[in-house]
């Protein structure tokens, strides 16, 4: 029994139904997939392997999955901050969207996003975005695993300039991505209940429906949006939703801050999940979801960054400890996102959340090699009692030294192996000095 | 002129009252301060100095201040988490404190925190813990600035069995340490309103005032503090120090998570500053404290972490992003607690809240050369438009590169200089494995 990749001298977080870990333990790769994993004999010879990959002692783990992204606008970021939320939108991120949105700087600004995220234990992302092929090919060239959708508004956007077309756009690209590879999966991205009409809705699920995708929608983050929705409709945004049909299984609804009892009642009946992104959501003081409640109802939660423009990092482990300690304080009860629980919010739950539970998201014979190793010697993280609590609430995105996907390394040593860092750097800065012309002050 | 060391080639962040960056800038140092700086001129020679530290285009700026520490603590990092507070502290912390808390651990354990502040920008720190001598002794060994408190509590404590001694021993820590290093400022931790009584807070503010020292207090931290405090006194835990003449300038808040609005008009109208701690106040979910309001009557405000029992780490860095973010969503206003604000509670606001201010805390001609310099490379930094965003919304401790105290290099290109990081983990380690037998499970 011979392996071509074996990751050993860790302690193994599985994050299996059981969360078993396995101190010492070892991870063994075929093909791209785990073929084995357990605990080290201490008395027992080590499994045979093309290449070793040793741990140092630290913690390996399934890859993070961030539910929620838009790649490209890494461009923005820290372009604006700190501003009425009306006034960041339309005289900042629209114009910059408008004026610096093309399919170079697309790709340039998705290409960042894959480091940063590789860099931060990242393997798999939920992106939707425009001009979404180009962030395809750029998340291919990176190597990581995505659910990517292309983006459908009833206004006119990169690459789509006639709203009427958004449909055949988002079809299009679900036809040109379904079988080109299989780490990347084509999604429909619905932009809101807000900016689509009810048509344009459920066409977007309709045909998400008919190739198997995930339909992907922002829903419910403003409490102006519930407002709105309720004076047009007479329904919060997500009883609008269900009264299209849109909560079935296979939609992820993106923030759901503004979602009540009943709204929680009708995303649980329906099967959707749901996308938490609580730093995004402090950040333009959209209000803090109710996560404790959509557990307690069983919905499927994954985490989310967002974008650029409003976190401003697409760091998950920083994402971690803000989740566990956000909901501790909002329900003024200490035990609330225990560490396992954000552990699974940013692994197997996420990846259950956007439709891959079965390829990803924990370490198990059979599941893709989708795999980080964590070293655990920085001053921050000594001593080590229980590595759930560490990765929650000490780790930090460079403690991340290895990344494989499905079973290729991505990151060796804290280095990217797919991505010209170098080359990446120039080409963002190029473009930022267009976007804003006088920078560092 | 020839200085000692020049800083160049990167942006200076001053963080002086006009808050100026020069964007490329340097910082001259003679004698541990700072001689010069400014913009660099393109045209024109670099000045002359004995010792070059190449910002190599990243963020020159002042070291970090933390308002409140527990540095021994770090050998409970992750030892309980996500717990009721009473069994947390019951069954966890204090018998740990107990059993694991001699001269020894102690010096472990503040070296060990000393690694992590320095290695993620923090020049200076102000710590209340028993067995202070231990702490000191480690902080002058590392390096760094610090305002160290004994702690004075009507309980037995490590090194003071017999309460009655705790103002003996305080008095006699601020003795050994008032001139025993310009870097080591001695002070009074008094524990809390509700473990003190009347005439030990009265006696602990008298001996620091006596000695020209900060009197640092935990107060109005958890709602059952404060309801408690109302059905002991009959007011606030604010009002109870008001009412003992506590609130003067010298004295330092911590948390005030629970001030009212006649609390804050006592604080302003006292002179005393607070230190808050957001992370702490979330992980433990005691509540948000009123920032703005704060601000808004302008209290000087600074940040801290609080001990590693209760955040898990001591990277300011993150604070300052959770402090940002926590305060627009707790006030539904996206322009509170702008990026400067942070930066000026993280730094100049921090100093002079622990009486440092005319010390540290800035980059201005005089002031001791307390000063860092953050890599802007990684891919988390990229692009720039301005570096007090980056900071606050993108920065990671190990963006830090250099770290300078009174013009001392204490980090070199992200090594540690001053402290031996393999020695303290090994010893570190060690005592954690007596506090939990059975690690990493």
């Amino acid at each position: 029994m011979t392996y071509d990749t074996l990751v050993h001298n860790g302690i193994v977080l599985t994050v299996n139904p059981a969360f078993d870990i396995f101190s010492p333990g070892y991870v063994g790769i075929r093909s791209g997939r785990v073929a084995a994993l357990g605990p080290v004999d201490p008395d027992g010879a080590r499994p045979r392997a093309e290449t070793c990959i040793d741990a140092r002692g630290g913690i390996i783990m399934p890859g993070l999955v961030n539910t929620h992204t838009h790649l490209p606008m890494t461009l923005f970021r820290g372009l604006a901050d700190d501003l009425p939320l009306e006034t960041w939108l339309h005289d900042h991120i629209f114009p910059a969207e408008s004026r610096h949105i093309t399919p170079a700087t697309v790709g340039w600004g998705a290409r960042l996003a894959c480091a940063e995220m590789l860099l931060s234990g990242t393997t798999t992302c939920c992106d939707g975005y425009f001009l979404e092929d180009q962030v395809a090919a750029a998340v291919a060239d990176a190597g990581m695993r995505a659910v990517l959708g292309q983006g459908v508004i009833d206004f006119p956007a990169p690459g789509v300039p006639y709203p009427g077309d958004n449909i055949t756009a988002a079809r299009d690209f679900l036809v040109r991505w379904r079988s080109r590879t299989p780490l990347i999966t084509p999604a429909v991205f619905c932009h809101s209940p807000y900016t689509c009409s009810p048509e344009t809705l459920r066409a977007a699920k309709a045909l998400a429906a008919e190739h198997g995708a995930l339909f992907q929608i922002h829903a419910a983050e403003t409490r102006q949006e519930c407002d709105a929705s309720r004076a047009h409709h007479g329904l919060s945004p997500i009883a609008f939703l269900d009264r299209l049909g849109l909560l079935s299984q296979g939609t992820l609804l993106v923030h759901c801050v503004w979602a009540d009892g009943r709204d929680i009642a009708r995303i649980a009946a329906g099967g959707a999940a749901i996308s938490h992104n609580p730093q995004s959501n402090m950040k333009l003081a959209s209000g803090i979801a109710p996560v404790t409640d959509f557990l307690a109802a069983g919905i499927s939660v994954g985490l989310g960054t967002d974008g650029c423009a409003s976190n401003n990092d697409l760091d998950l482990l920083h994402e971690m400890d803000t989740a566990a300690k956000l909901h501790k304080v909002k329900s003024g009860d200490p035990t609330a996102c225990p560490a396992r629980t954000v552990v699974e919010m940013a692994t197997i739950r996420g990846a259950e959340a956007i439709g891959l539970g079965a390829v990803t998201g924990s370490l198990e014979i059979g599941k893709a090699a989708d795999i980080i190793v964590l070293a655990a010697d920085a001053p921050h993280l000594v001593p080590l009692y229980h590595p759930a609590s560490h990765l929650v609430y000490a780790a930090r995105g460079d403690d991340v030294r290895e990344v494989l996907v499905a079973g290729r390394r991505l990151v060796a040593d804290g280095r990217p192996q797919s991505l010209d860092l170098a080359e990446i750097r120039r080409q963002v800065t190029a473009i930022a000095r267009k976007i804003r012309p006088s920078n560092g002050s």
